[in-house]
């Protein structure tokens, strides 16, 4: 673990200065309120290693592709969200000397995040070199009421000294994207304004125009009261502050309140951002900080009883779900369908902010049993609205007749990837998108999704599979060729077992769709094949016929399903062979002894057995995980997630353990030494499955949920809440009992350990484990 | 074909002003000497398309790795032949308008190389804005008696007016690499002088410290007079110039004469390079430009008399080869072992001037037979001084105990090229590396090379292949997996045929290698085991292993051996019944399309074939060569040559004509749309095997040389030259008889269809075809 990171239920705590860490902690300390995310950096300045990050969702920049060499098909641009105006910038110079935790001696470091009320709170002293000693306090958050708030609180007191403190409160557009692939600034100014007391900043995007305002205003009080300041105002490109110096005696407090708004186009008509920036911070001003506060903090407390995991027992655990919990809840909150879940959240730049398979793939439960179905169901319309790009997409790859894929990453729909073997290759994303529409109507029942919007997406994604797929005289089968699965430690391949099962599934499951939606909706129905030149009969005869005459690699000797074609031809070894010095492999091993060893980053046949369990025995499952996860080495950060639940469904508690823990404290214990450049925030729903699923072993089966409910040794109990059909439930799971506690007013039918029982409405009920 | 490039048998006439065709025109009109190449750019002004392009042999840059998501093992930097000083400058003012063909009518505009004389000569005449009429006449070349010397003879006559014409001769070191990575400059100027009637920029690279001083010296004639022209010294950074303005009346000829020479401190040391430079000028001014030319030309005949190919009755067969030959004498000359061929020569940027295996896979043959053993000695050389970069390079991928991977692209012997599915999976290119060494010594009888040299550079490689193959239990055969072969439409393949079959190859003749040195040298043996930490009995134990027990795939039902793994599970289709409109595939289709086709850039089955001939009966190369000919569509420059070779040796004379046309013309007739970016000069090579093992059916069996020669109906007659362990051989084919001249004095043996027959020296023999 990380030892400057304290275990604590509800607080992530870093006691003492560790520049060293300083990077991985402005990840780790990262606030978001799901319209923007801000990195722990310092209000002051900071000359020691810091990535000055702060985001705005929605708002990205098409960065001209970078390759070494170019291949046909690749996208013009990677889609990057943007860092943008810095907002929190307080300089302070202490009469001749600014302070710069870099430069001076730091005593009583402290930085803790409240996940309970969502604030970061930073405490330290500093000892500058003229020997003088300033406290500091700072705490800020971005309120999650009125998420275009983002307000600070900055308290300095001299300890040991009279004289001038001066302090420039500052907006700076003048930022850059670390990642930009050219070393590019991707802002220009279109105005700025800097009065007494406020500041703005307008730039706009070098291209697609996006505009952001970002505003100041701020009080400052000494001793509690509130000061007429006579600030002195500067400005440049792309920057405006205000200056201002005040007088100090030893002990005297000084606050500055300052409050900050970043609007977009997104949002606003480019004419109106300025007014309406100006209002937000003028309702900021009268609230106050406190208020702001208060109200930020009780809608986190509710945010938490709709999502919280208690774990009894094991600090570690509780933590480390807690803190998944809350970075997911900073980074989607599901209220505006055109944003999604880039995989580091608003926490850094690497994988651009953009949509990755792993929405519909990992988070979509989390959401959808914590927030709700109308959330989840716009994570469903973000696709559904990018379908007509996918096509596009398709045929730009020369598929035809409305055949949609979709992209491996995207902003707006459009792919944004330029890796041949992940952006041509990694096709399986596409069954994710339609098997997110399957998960989603099967738990919420929600089948007007399917008439209205699922169904297109469906043929669109059938059309795909039915033209990627070839016949192989050889076989006398269809075959997938030239591709690659989840894992992406091989690239290439033919028929990977699970692209070829999830291809299988989503033709089998539109047949279904067509088949429901006809009976159903017959109108719409007709109306929809009219719209897609849909020839039913032979299309569907086709599909019939691939679902019918698809191959599955299979090895008859041990009786499992195989990565892909050749993988037997791989030397056989085992993880727990492989010398800990050489891990992880991809930091050790050059890439084409990846490719050809038998490692996986993640198994791709598990992946196929989660997704699709009912149609394995246990048996089945047992030996294909047995098999697989010992040929793991968890490299993704989405791998222990799925295995800890199939080490659970298998009855090995003590592995489901293992490798929850794995992914729980993925970030903060930085197992693989890469959280300077951000947080996994979507392996995080992984973990939260991985509890929920797992060791709850929540399932839904013809419209009830179950329940398969264990608990690892080393826990005394935990309990999570769901969010199901309109009820909510909390399920308490000791060594002994499972609790089930219906919050709602309905009544709720459950299966617990395989027997179907029925809540009433607020009812509690307490099952004996078997 | 080009329309504007005329038939012609010993020149290449561009014939009227053509800018659409200019960047092309430079490229195939480019001279060279071994130790420089310049494209045909224009001496004077032209603000048209252009890329101005002067390389100097063995002065490379390592520009930083550009890759769009980086790999383990990837390379840091990608070397590159650098675009020098330009020393052909001659801007050209009359009265007060610049010359530039691109702003003024062009009137007759015509350029000639002429490959028997090796010499570039351009005339037109120039209607100005002004309405004034300039004729002007520019020869240049790069002399092959003195690599270090390079003259132009410039002239200009105004036709119709009296008036003040300037002329500015210039060197120009500002200039840039169009490839270059990060658009950045690789030259710094270390110093520069210029005085009257001569100038030197000296520049040194931003890294390696590569010096290069530039000169040039010049006279003015009018009138055939020499001038004492007053000449006015410009210059600033990197560039220096003489401006002179002459008076001249209409009909009056101006004629420069400007020499050149580009010194580098791969030759000299850096405190001597400029006087040598000065040196060098010197002696050039003194010859002259008409005597430097007459020893030029002199020894470009004479070059022709080893090298020339004469096909009568097909001037578009006989110009191709012709220029073919010429470019291959222009690029590589043999005389410095630390140079090599790049596959686009001086004549362009792309590939960065470096070595690939085409030098010993297709370039080899052709130097061996035209410019003799030493030469072809010394491109081994080349490959034995960079053993120990090759171990490190296999080092680097974990490879160990000695084994050596050559690099994908080279110039100093470590990997440049960042693509891992062609720089750590082209792996074949090691087979092509120790198939040199036979193929020398095969030819040569040179064996001392192996117990000096080559025995060394096999363990390495054969080391190499010993640790890269795997035992599949599965197969219970070894196996190579995760390989591009030379068909670069599909990566990461299982077994592919071709480097399966080279590896085993290697083995066994390092096996054979290994006994012949013990048995001839002992000692040299044993000392190199020793140096090598070599355990004979293991290691060899091992290799035999291998040889004995490699899995080749094959098709039992069709009796073909098969591209790789998995190929028949690929959609057959014939490359005849693609759309022309979708030709070239690689400009057409997405990446990923390609991979899973079944069509091929080159085919790997038919290089093994060619490769190892012996091998295999007739009726397995026919069948072979059926089936994959007709699913190959010639991408690579590389292909069409051995598909010719072979059709020739299945007696499918018309099939080799059509393949020997389309490689033999790729450049002239500029087939593929991409000559703008140079010529492919390795594929010339091929064009030449063509002939002379394809239609001419030379090869060397128990060191005896072998024809059974063909000829196409298009053709009267043909024949080549052919130097062979000391002798000089003069084969001519009409379309009954085939007459060899021996022109040396020793006796050589030849069979002829089969049947073994002695030439005296100096003696000729005539055979009827059967």
């Amino acid at each position: 673990m990380n030892s400057h990171i304290k275990y604590n239920e509800w607080l992530i705590v870093e006691d003492g200065f560790n520049p060293e860490n300083n990077l991985a902690s402005e990840s780790i300390f990262s606030l978001g309120n799901g319209q923007m995310g801000q990195r722990a950096n310092f209000e002051e300045k900071y000359s020691g290693e810091t990535l000055q990050g702060n985001y705005i969702a929605g708002v990205y920049y098409p960065d001209k592709t970078r390759v070494g060499w170019w291949k046909n098909g690749y996208p013009e641009y990677f889609a990057k969200v943007l860092n943008s105006t810095n907002w929190i910038g307080i300089s302070v110079r202490i009469d001749d000397e600014e302070l710069d935790l870099s430069s001076c001696k730091v005593l009583d470091f402290k930085r803790v995040l409240n996940m309970h009320e969502g604030y970061l709170e930073r405490t330290f002293k500093a000892k500058l070199n003229s020997g003088k000693v300033v406290r500091v306090r700072a705490k800020r958050f971005l309120s999650i009421v009125d998420a275009e708030i983002s307000a600070i609180r900055y308290s300095v007191t001299p300890e040991n000294f009279n004289g001038n403190i001066n302090f420039e409160l500052y907006l700076d557009g003048n930022v850059k994207n670390q990642d930009s692939n050219y070393n590019e600034k991707f802002w220009d100014e279109v105005s700025r304004h800097s009065g007494k007391g406020e500041g703005y900043v307008m730039v706009k995007t070098k291209k697609l125009d996006f505009h952001v305002c970002t505003g100041m205003k701020y009080f400052v009080e000494k001793n509690g009261e509130i000061q007429d300041v006579k600030p002195i105002v500067n400005d440049r490109e792309k920057y405006v502050a205000n200056s201002i110096d005040i007088k100090v005696k030893k002990d005297e407090k000084i606050v500055i309140y300052k409050y900050a708004s970043s609007l977009s186009s997104l949002n606003y008509s480019v004419e109106n951002i300025m007014e309406k920036t100006v209002e937000v911070l003028d309702k900021a001003i009268d609230k106050g900080f406190d208020n702001l506060l208060e109200e930020h903090a009780k809608a986190w407390i509710e945010k938490w009883e709709e999502s919280d995991i208690i774990i009894g027992g094991d600090i570690a655990a509780q933590q480390g779900i807690r803190f998944n919990i809350f970075q997911l809840n900073q980074t989607y909150t599901g209220t505006d369908e055109r944003l999604n879940i880039g995989p580091k959240g608003f926490t850094g730049e690497k994988y651009g902010g953009s949509t990755y398979w792993d929405t519909e793939a990992y988070a979509l439960p989390f959401y959808l049993n914590t927030a709700g179905a109308k959330i989840a169901r716009n994570l469903l319309l973000y696709r559904y609205k990018h379908l007509e790009k996918a096509i596009e997409n398709a045929t730009k790859l020369g598929f035809k007749d409305g055949a949609a894929l979709y992209p491996m990453v995207t902003m707006n729909g459009e792919e944004c990837h330029n890796e041949w073997e992940i952006t041509f290759e990694e096709i399986h994303r596409n069954g994710a998108i339609a098997y997110a529409i399957y998960y989603y109507i099967n738990h919420t029942g929600d089948k007007t999704y399917m008439t209205d919007l699922g169904l297109e997406v469906l043929i669109g994604i059938s059309r795909f599979w039915s033209q990627r797929v070839s016949f192989s005289t050889d076989k006398n089968k269809y075959v997938i060729l030239g591709v690659t699965g989840p894992n992406e430690y091989e690239n290439n391949v033919n028929n990977n077992w699970y692209t070829n099962t999830i291809a299988v599934w989503t033709l089998e499951y539109t047949l279904e769709a067509l088949s429901y939606v006809n009976n159903v909706a017959p109108d719409k129905y007709n109306k929809l094949l009219d719209k897609l030149n849909f020839d039913s009969e032979k299309e569907t005869k086709h599909w019939k016929d691939i679902v019918k005459n698809m191959y599955f690699p299979y090895d008859e000797k041990q009786k499992i399903f195989l990565q892909q074609d050749g993988y037997l031809d791989k030397k056989q070894i085992v993880a727990a062979e492989l010398d800990p010095d050489i891990r992880p492999l991809n930091q050790h091993w050059s890439w084409d002894r990846i490719l050809r060893s038998c490692f996986l980053k993640q198994a791709d046949v598990l992946q196929g057995i989660y997704f699709f369990e009912e149609r394995y025995d246990i048996e089945t499952i047992k030996r294909n995980f047995k098999y697989y996860e010992s040929r793991t080495v968890h490299e993704s950060s989405l791998s222990a997630c799925i295995h800890s639940i199939l080490a659970a469904k298998t009855g090995d508690i003590d592995k489901a353990y293992e490798l929850y823990l794995r992914t729980a404290r993925l970030d903060l214990d930085d197992y693989n030494k890469e959280v300077a450049e951000g947080l996994h925030i979507t392996s995080m729903a992984g973990t939260w499955m991985a509890i929920v699923k797992g060791f709850g072993g929540m399932r839904v089966h013809n419209g009830k949920l179950c329940f398969n409910p264990m608990i690892p040794e080393q826990w005394e109990n935990y309990s999570f809440s769901i969010k199901f059909r309109g009820r909510s439930l909390i399920i308490g799971v000791t060594k002994n009992e499972v609790k089930i506690n219906n919050r709602s007013d309905k009544n709720v039918s459950v299966v617990i350990f395989g027997n179907e029982d029925k809540l009433p409405g607020y009812g509690e009920k307490v099952f004996q484990k078997e």
